[in-house]
């Protein structure tokens, strides 16, 4: 099996979920190339190396330049902050480089657009990190909508909340700096639009409120002086899926107590679904008919009959947990620059995810609905 | 202490519930005119005899307006069709009954209003069915919204979404006939808005989409012959409370699953609280700040701590169900009755939700923001 | 239908909620014969007489012999503490009434077997106050276990836990004076030993540990002086159903935090069931097989699909409470008095349920099996 | 920082979660020893060479010997059947390695005790595969107890309840023959006694129901021919913890419908914590006092302020799983002998719960309490 050598920009949170995915995903998922990890690059040298010496690097750089143009470096994955995305991504895919970029592609649809078209042309694979969907239950949900196992699709309430911006006396931050992108309809909105539509497809139009709800904030903690705050904290959007059914949205993080409420009810004719990653080893399914005496909710627990949950754990109950959907996307991007296909959620479907974002903002301003695209 | 007799028109499952509340209301309420259950109508007498029988009534008639002119009547309980409450209720108000009314006053917020005049006019104390907000936990809920215990409130979820209309094949009935109503945006939305204003304040406008999901009906179960659906069955809306707070509502009765998914997510930069009438003796609450090692959703049972609830059972865990909420309602109708003051939810109430009702339904159809009222 | 006179003895909290219950029993169950309420006492006049006003009867007494000997009084309620119930029931017994007692029939086996006796002797209907088990989904659930849906039955948890003793300050009660019986095993024990008797059947033998945690207890609130308690306050043991089948059972009145674990877990080869009266509405239903995808917990809700539920509330999701549980007692109770039925569970019953308490505190006392009766 | 060259011995389950673990738990604590994937051994060559690439080790062997006396390998991880345990501790403690054993120890207590005697001569560290009490929250709740935040501890109820073998038509296997052990009591029972002493401390007698319900199995799948069972598949103990609280365990493999039911209610005087391995990333906490409307139970999200949560994830919601528990063992295991420690829990921790299941089969056997060790 072909070995790629892996380039991490970055050394966060993100950067430090990459190492873990990276150096699980071939345990987990034999039949991928093997991942060499090669290079790590931090702006800082200094974390640069401890990064490498800790996640089994290489080499490390404080020059993503010289990362993304190594010759040894096949796959480059970008979790830099949003504003450097761009260029860090065309560089790499110049360099002949596969490419996974942490969510939002960037700030800008504009730029975005360009992205895509840079990776298609150069046929590079990409993937962006809505780490959420890789859930082995939320895979067996799509099938089931795709195998009609609910029946006609009647209805889609979706939600991402969190709380990490609801006191009004947290400061300001980089994170509601207007250059770093729209806020939470961004943010955290992104994720829920983008497991509708992997769920039931594609947006087709929108109505949305998008507002900043907390209108200003101390420069520091305890700061006297104060900064108006510009990007929205509350997004709530009416929306019509193309495929006829009609739904809500919502993404917020000024949701006070709630630490990951990304999550949805979704109905058919025949049954209905029920998902929050507060408790991602569980899905809720009701179906319709059968002993009325009996019917009611299953909650579902996760377990090796929910590919590829097996690759994990022995047996349900056990659980995986963040890290572990971070290896199966990586898993699945590996196998998928192996075969020569695409990989998913691509480029691509993050600005077609980015569309919807921006439809909404255009919609919340013209106070109606808004076609996405 | 003085005496009330008590009319109750209809005989089906309100009429019923009525028939418990009353029955049970001194026993809860010692406070109260006693009620006297003077008598009950319904269109077929020999439904009547059998509920005064039955429900412990001293007379019954199969002519309402009999009833609502008895000088042995005090108070008219009135739980027929909403087409024709507005009838029974003026002829009620114009013989000096106080009433209560199920809910909606009538299908036409012209109607409504009208009714709602009359009453004022004569000074007829009157009530309409929201009877979920008398819990004793939505009534701490809204104490607590009001004592600012969750600091400014900064959103609003609310749903009332059921499954009895969920079936395509469920035949055409007078709930989806138009002269009924408009739809589900009626039946149980005026629940949840009810709820909302009674949390949180008036609704000051909204943007709404209210549809109608499953077009046509079978005429009867397993007929061939199929009938068109004019009534909305699934409604959605994003809302700005008068106070400031934006908010979704969502109304849904071919919700599969769902039996009484009525409830919401109120959030406050200090505070939220989580509540769900599938669980009535349950609320959530979440308090900003303290340890953060152990701070989360608390699971508040309901308790004598919470009143009136320690007038039905001893301690906590015992539980309310339907039928005790019911009774508070009657109750407290008769103790304002007893005492010359407004009870509530009144006729007037009833006809503000009802305008959110109708805002709705114009926003749907101008596919903007409309004011409401 | 004939109609049958009701006294009761006793005003408090059971008194109260027999009140409710006569109340609302025929508006339940149509078939019943017609219950006067006749006669309320209690040893203080007054409150006999509020109670008299405030739940409807026509008359009261300070002389409790004056009620179960009137003529009017076919019925007779004992709600009255421990010591009393056997001279009260003896006594109705004796002047020919149906009797319904709160459990425990008495503190002692030997009076109990008495009253037992002179029930069966003279022919009287007798019922005792289990409450719980006439929740609709458990009727259910025995039904299932008879019909063999879960298959042979494997093993029973159950449990009875609250938290009203926890607090080692709280004072010296008459709950835990040994005059009034044993302790926990008896107050809480009995209830969910009664449980596992109603699902599952006769216990055979038992090896427990019933103990006193707090073994002291102040006089009153804040008093120095403290006085020795003697009563159980946590009682565990293994149990073997005649049957076949293992579990364990926990009665306990310190479970900080608990103010109605009462419930079980049973188990068989092919399914099983989780109750909690926590949650009195919800029944948690698992069986084996099926596809494995969507196997799991079923949530069943409880509805009119579970009799005598529709009688109360018309849909799902209303909702049962307390009372309701009573109401159906005491329906039950008059419909066996009116068939000439016996009632369940009736005196026997209880005096077998207190064989299992005894056997317990003997086999605690051995530290070994002892089997029961 | 020293280099620990690290040998699993065994590929299945349990060998792949070492190698996820080993290969993450640098990434996750930067101060313990850089863990060197040195050699990998099965009895099946071509297994052994498969894992070797798959989990990154520079060797593989099919002779377990070469691998405990490579001087390269400092660190052994048993993770083959246990009947081999015995024999591969102790020839790898005799080559001056330190070694991690899956548990049991051994299937026979005087075999524990030899395979102790000889880590602790040798001065060997060691540690043994309880994972679960590697949780986050479990470490806080052994916090909470040891610093009175629940006062005194009043009461245990431990479960370990799965139901991979409740089907009677399950085959006969590996698991249910003597030589393998006692059966549920040591297999799962160990789990919930390991975790009632982390958190209570020893366990000083026990009084215990060990038995076989399932008495037969067919010699495979759908066979005719039946074997008769000699192992137990469910145990009920009462138990006396040393600090004097008393409590119920059980261990139970034939709990059709539960997957992962290991946890526990834990019951102080001031207050209680209630977890399943269900919900791993939770902790239901209850204090007493404080306001009396809004206590009640939490439910703790784990998060970084719950160390070590926040070396996987940067929030709360994010969630733990499976293979982070394990790592964060082996992170543990290798920090230990890095600092030249003990690690926790180790072979005479893992003797200490054995001497429970022990005890508790003897209790059995003589239907009454039995002293532990």
């Amino acid at each position: 099996m072909r070995e790629l050598g892996i380039g991490i920009v970055g050394t966060g949170f993100m950067g430090k979920a990459h190492a873990f995915a990276y150096r699980a995903a071939l345990a987990a998922f034999p039949d991928i190339p093997v991942p060499r990890l090669e290079m790590i690059a931090d702006v800082e040298a200094g974390l640069a190396a401890k990064a490498a010496h800790q996640y089994g690097f290489a080499r490390f750089t404080a020059d993503w330049r010289a990362l993304v143009n190594d010759p040894r470096v096949d796959v480059v994955s970008i979790t830099t902050p949003n504003t450097l995305h761009k260029e860090m991504a065309l560089a790499a895919i110049a360099a002949g480089k596969h490419v996974h970029c942490e969510k939002p592609l960037s700030p800008s649809l504009g730029d975005s657009r360009e992205m895509v078209e840079a990776a298609e042309k150069a046929g590079a694979v990409t993937q962006v990190g809505f780490n959420y969907i890789k859930n082995p239950l939320l895979k067996m949900a799509r099938g089931m909508v795709a195998a009609g196992e609910l029946g006609e699709i009647t209805g889609f309430r979706g939600i991402h909340a969190e709380d990490y911006m609801h006191d009004p006396e947290g400061p300001y931050t980089w994170r509601i700096d207007p250059v770093g992108g729209p806020g939470v309809i961004a943010d955290l909105g992104s994720h829920i639009i983008g497991m509708a539509r992997f769920l039931l497809g594609p947006i087709a139009e929108v109505s949305a409120d998008v507002r900043t709800v907390v209108k200003s904030r101390p420069v520091a903690r305890g700061a006297k002086e104060r900064k108006d705050v510009l990007a929205d904290d509350a997004a709530r959007m009416l929306v019509n899926f193309a495929r006829g059914c009609g739904g809500t949205i919502e993404a917020n993080w000024i949701a006070t107590g709630r630490k990951m409420q990304l999550g949805f009810e979704l109905t058919g004719e025949k049954g209905s679904l029920v998902f929050s990653q507060e408790r991602l080893n569980e899905l809720l399914f009701y179906r319709a008919g059968g002993d009325s005496r009996t019917n009611g909710y299953v909650r579902i627990e996760a377990g090796p009959q929910h590919p590829p949950y097996g690759e994990f754990c022995i047996a349900g109950g056990h659980q995986l947990g963040f890290n572990d959907l971070k290896t199966i996307e990586m898993g699945e991007f590996l196998r998928a620059i192996g075969r020569g296909e695409k990989a998913s959620p691509d480029f691509r479907e993050a600005y077609e995810i980015q569309k919807v974002v921006e439809a909404a903002i255009s919609s919340s301003k013209a106070r109606g609905w808004v076609r996405v695209g």
